[in-house]
């Protein structure tokens, strides 16, 4: 099996060293901090690189702004076959690395999309790619070498390798990632103003839109300072029909407000239902059954084994806690097909219920 | 106890007259619709109102464009004592009633926050208000005991009543409600341009925060118009950031751009922290311990069992499909100092878990 090298053993990189140790890999771990190192190592990610030992492969898994410099180090010093990293912005290392006069077809950009808001080495798993999508973004000048064997070691820690170009990458992650984030973060900096009797008041609905809005400023300013243009693309497709609402708000026409909302609803339902299904399948729009529970560790493995009882298939949660309450609502999302039967098989069991988009509605 | 009219027998009105009747009430029923009108009297809901019955208060529980007419017509037949209605704006019923020379002390408006994106009598259950926010508001005109008849009727449906003027009412809901609302559709209507195989790599983050985007057009346009000025308020708040963030973009300067889009993620940190506590409590942050599953009946069920065992209180979970993979993540939030307890006894009993926000990091 080839030999790794990883740079930075933060979560991304000591989960790369952990998956790569257990498809066989041999893997070298370099890290300036002596403790996060040691953290690696003693986890099973790796063995400490000697400087100057060569490897088959090099993955820098450092902050955004210092993969470029390293990797240009990397590829000047040989010190790997083939160079990749992963960032969730591919264009700029790119860039930079051209501008350092790096860039080569030794090298290949690459973004595993796993992880989410975790950090650290001590939340690594050799699990963390299972089933993800990992982009592989080969440069111009990228030999198919260096791209196969970037796109080996993501199959081998279980990932799905998925092939696009850095500018196409960044379009996408834009849409999908860095303006939602920007997004939540607005809409939940306009809480702020709001009293605390009142902000007491919010349902899921603000909280799922806002979810994301507990993300690291530091690390968002850097991923959006390095994607300014598709961030400026995406943002300017999203504020157009928001710019044009209020327009129509200020003529106070009632008329063409309700025009407008009516198409902005129905343009983020057409845009909602692309989202629903999962990879490569039809989008499946789920019924759902609502529970109440108290809020007490065991109810809701009580209720989920009630609800295992029937057969029917759970494919989504969400817990409602009812403000002021010891009481919640559990929401399961279960096919269209099984809700009737999941809610009826509750009812027996004591619970109330209720259930919305059953195949068969109860009347 | 009372005599009550409900006035439109769909999820609000049904679910009102089963709240009541199981809290004593003489319940009466009027609805248009024969179908939905039999299924309320079916489900439990109350008797038909025979026209020229006079009740003690009326709930008018129809679309809002209708909910004026409506009232105007209750008080001048002199059919109850005290009017309300159940509508997510406030100022506009009111307003719509003055016009037709109908407001008087027998009316007070109110807003049972409950019911979400469900509709129809099949979907009303009499726990549907159970520890809900029920928002009662006054006119200028309206008695004391019209005020306290209608708070009386929210809490006998087990809610929490809160009072506040309807300007109060719509500036909040347009915060809360009406905004992340257009915000959530804004956003999915930028996935339209997507092709297929992108839109299949989209994770939880733009899931959860276009998951309101799901909503009818029909009633949102309706909302939105009766409440423009609240409305255009909490955009104008709202597009502030993005526009001056969208104008930084375009300058081209990294400094500028970074130090936005710090900012507007502070922000936004702040306005999500005052969300995450419940009703009267402090704010808390909770840990998360994520485990691997496979997507089927009885996985989940095993797993919350298994938590339980632990004793560690589970305050939400959230289900993360994995595309493409018969795997998923399932993010248990618990309390800082019980992440490490729930942590090993999961693993101990074979599950695969990371931890992240432990009061006592594992290093």
């Amino acid at each position: 099996m080839p030999s790794l090298l990883v740079v930075g053993t933060g979560l991304m990189g000591t989960s790369i060293g952990l998956a790569a140790t257990a498809a066989g890999y041999d893997v070298r771990l370099d890290e300036l901090d002596a403790h996060r190192l040691a953290m690696a190592e003693a986890v099973g990610a790796g063995h400490r690189w000697a400087p100057g030992e060569r490897v088959d492969l090099a993955v820098v898994a450092t902050t955004p702004a210092a993969v470029a410099p390293m990797i240009a180090r990397l590829l000047h010093d040989d010190a790997a076959g083939v160079v990749t990293h992963v960032c969730s912005v591919q264009s700029k290392p790119e860039d930079d690395l051209e501008s350092l006069d790096g860039l080569d077809g030794r090298f290949c950009g690459s973004h595993p999309v796993a992880g989410g808001e975790r950090s650290g080495p001590g939340t690594a798993t050799s699990t963390l790619f299972e089933g993800r999508p990992w982009l592989v973004c080969p440069t111009p000048v990228s030999t198919p070498s260096s791209v196969a064997t970037v796109a080996r070691l993501a199959a081998d820690c279980g990932a799905d390798v998925v092939e696009m170009s850095a500018a196409e990458h960044d379009r996408l992650l834009a849409v999908l990632s860095h303006l939602p984030q920007l997004v939540a973060s607005a809409l939940a900096a306009t809480l702020t103003g709001l009293p605390d009797p009142q902000v007491a008041l919010a349902g899921t609905g603000v909280r799922d839109t806002t979810r994301l809005a507990d993300s690291s400023p530091g690390l968002w300013a850097e991923i959006v300072s390095a994607n300014p243009a598709a961030v400026t693309s995406a943002l300017q497709a999203f504020l157009s029909p928001l710019l044009e609402l209020r327009d129509t708000l200020a003529t106070a026409d009632p008329t063409a407000v309700t025009a407008a909302v009516s198409q902005l609803v129905a343009d983020g339902q057409a845009g909602r239902g692309r989202l629903t299904g999962k990879h490569g399948q039809q989008p499946v729009v789920w019924a759902t059954v609502s529970v109440g529970v108290r809020d007490r560790a065991g109810q809701l493995a009580q209720l989920l084994a009630d609800a295992a009882t029937t057969g029917v298939n759970v494919e989504d949660i969400r817990v409602d806690h009812a403000p002021g309450a010891p009481t919640g609502i559990v929401e399961l999302s279960v096919s269209p097909d099984g809700a009737d039967r999941l809610h009826r098989g509750l009812s027996s069991r004591g619970w109330t219920a209720t259930t919305t988009g059953a195949a068969d509605p109860r009347t």
